[in-house]
């Protein structure tokens, strides 16, 4: 154990040290590694699977749940897209020298900020080993070096992959040392990274809440969380009621085990009865488990036509559903009597990740795109939507739930800092 | 005590409160507060100034060093100051609400980021009074709420000020809460402070070293520290000298109490022979006293002219000298061999604050502008400029020394955050 912290200690160092000459690289070099990281997730994509099949297997005999299952899993096509958001990666402009709000003063000084890299960015995260990639490319194009801590269950994947990128990476003149993959899978490591203040720079938590409320609990050094999303679609009176199903029904099954899959549908009292009915026959044929508050469920089993098809899956919400993360094939139901209600239950019970409305009433959309307080906040669209490639940013870091410093999508453009750059001609002050 | 800390939860809470209605409240009524406030400065300065008597006069018999009085100090012109500011505020554009990146993505999205508000501030400060109107105008103009606690020595100022705008702000119709102050000066306050995350959403310390350490150790939310300034101004080689000497001169001696004043001068041994004279002559008529490295003293101590003006005033420099701020009429200097050894440096001894060369080469004014790591760095011109009014932002809330989030000076932009607002029209995510 005293080894592999003294292994932690001395990768961060080296993190640090080449995170100086990271900051300088050129774009043109970055851009280099990181077309050799596409390829070489193809090339080299047997030996990827074979950890991972690894991986896959101890976790399925372990009892991982589904949900974590489908995270861990790697497979040609998942490679293959990552391989393209690597490429994406390497088109974007590079951040890093961006100068921005050059402006000439009145006693003639020249003043902007001018965009530089954070330094060493800490990367703490379970289970879906696409993160090491992810967050590689993106820390090197950003200038960043990156100290990488994922989870045991993935630890063989992650290791073949840390490789890959290092390898690529290194071929094409980026500094040694850019890249560092923690392969011990000793707990104690984690606590230690967090107190490493003065060479990681940032940390950032991908994983469960339990891994969040751990880091941002006990991290010495700048933290962005995020990743919690309990989702809320609210169909309003005046919604579409197709869209409003849609919607609904793709922000729920297009990918249940992520964070910006909904949560909660609330319904406003007036449409329940005809919206609830449809929504629910859609959701039965994905076999989603519907959790509903005493007025939906009312109306559910109140409707003979779809209730042979739905019954099995109705179940009387708890307490606990309301705020609640699924990350599967559920869904709380809420009847509410009004918008206000609505953005009520969203203050309290939502986690500031993404939420939706569903209206074609143009005051009601404006009052909650206004209104919510959440780093993603939609008019008539899936919150599936919420993701650094889906906003036009490459690939993403994470997904911030935080005001500081980043909200929602975190890309490049996150992981910079700037400086102040003054030219003068001889200026005092007066 | 309990009753103290009662009530800063209680202060907290109102804060908190207060802020959901800020976020929303309109640029005329913040406009018409801080208008307010700046005419309550002078209509009320003879309560302010009394009670700032009351603080100088103990601070005074206590024996505070005369930088400290100097902060401490109010008067007629300074009042004005601070009003002015104020009124500077009232003109800057509404930072909340502002929309920017917005963009349509290929689906039809039509996606961007709006600003808003942080929520409730904290703010801790030492001795410097006007700072309690710089922080709440700051904060009511960004729609955040503000809990201040200020230092024991200037409380009766502070307690005049804090209440001259509330009843300024309360009276153009800002929410009651939005300005609490903390009168108590128990320490244990300031811990308390540190632990209400939830209901404070960013704490901001200004003061000296030892209020800035715990704080940023102790605080359970996020930070930005600061108003460290430890500043070097290098005269290269190829410097223009009477620049140089005007340069060094007004960093040094133009408000020697403050961050951003010059605290070690590097000099190119191939002008300092000419140059290290002619500035030790100008800084001797201000009595600055200056702790010379060997070649430096060797070349002062030759020179016959100005001897007898500075010899008084020279003092070898020790260890403790590089890295140190003085905040009083004192200087380091010390003789380099190139931009490489200054760079070398301002590395290892500078605190991130600001950094300023002077010389007439482009290619080493642009090496310094890009290698220097700080928050501001200046080619040809006193770092004295480090100041938020100076850049055109207002006032100031303080200087970050840190990467994350701000850099640099703050003002209102940087205490906001902003959500992602996406316009749809049913889109679903394949």
């Amino acid at each position: 154990m005293k080894s592999a912290i003294k292994e932690l200690e001395e990768k961060g160092k080296a993190a640090k040290a080449a995170s100086k000459k990271l900051a300088f690289l050129s774009t043109e070099i970055k851009n280099k590694a990181l077309l050799n990281v596409a390829d070489a997730l193809v090339t080299k994509q047997d030996e990827i699977l074979a950890a991972n099949k690894v991986d896959y297997g101890e976790a399925k005999a372990s009892g991982m749940n589904e949900a974590m299952l489908d995270r861990l899993m790697l497979s040609e096509d998942r490679l293959e897209s990552m391989s393209q958001d690597t490429r994406t990666v390497a088109v974007l402009p590079d951040p890093v020298g961006e100068i921005i709000e050059m402006k000439t003063l009145p006693n003639g000084l020249q003043i902007g900020k001018k965009r530089v890299p954070l330094g060493v960015i800490g990367a703490i995260y379970e289970s879906r080993p696409n993160v090491t990639i992810d967050i590689s490319s993106l820390c090197l194009k950003s200038g960043n070096a990156v100290v990488l801590r994922g989870g045991r269950e993935a630890v063989n994947s992650n290791t073949a992959l840390a490789k890959v990128a290092q390898e690529a990476c290194y071929r094409a003149g980026v500094p040694q040392g850019a890249i560092q993959f923690i392969e011990s899978t000793e707990r104690v490591l984690v606590n230690r990274m967090l107190r490493m203040k003065g060479i990681i720079d940032l940390i950032i938590p991908r994983g469960g809440a339990g891994l969040i409320k751990l880091v941002s609990e006990n991290a010495a050094m700048p933290v962005v969380t995020g990743g919690i999303g309990v989702c809320h679609t609210y169909v309003d009176k005046s919604a579409d009621l197709n869209k409003a199903v849609a919607i609904a029904y793709n922000a729920k099954v297009q990918r249940p085990t992520v964070c910006n899959a909904l949560d909660c549908l609330l319904v406003h009292s007036q449409v329940a009865p005809n919206y609830l009915p449809s929504i629910a026959k859609e959701w039965a044929k994905a076999g989603v488990e519907m959790h509903c508050d005493e007025r939906a469920l009312a109306i559910l089993k109140a409707n003979n036509v779809i209730l042979n098809e739905v019954k099995n899956l109705l179940v009387p919400a708890e307490d606990e559903d309301w705020g609640k993360e699924y990350l599967s094939l559920k869904a709380a139901i809420k009847v509410v009597d009004s918008l206000d209600e609505a953005l009520e239950h969203i203050e309290t019970y939502g986690s500031g990740h993404s939420e939706a409305i569903v209206t074609e009433d143009y005051s009601a959309a404006m009052r909650f795109l206004n209104e919510v307080d959440a780093a993603c906040v939609y008019a008539n669209a899936s919150t599936r939507f919420t993701d650094g490639a889906q906003f036009g940013l490459g690939a993403e870091l994470g997904i911030s739930t935080q005001k500081f410093h980043a909200r929602g999508p975190m890309a490049l453009k996150e992981l910079t800092s700037y400086k102040w750059i003054i030219f003068g001609s001889g200026q005092i002050r007066p």
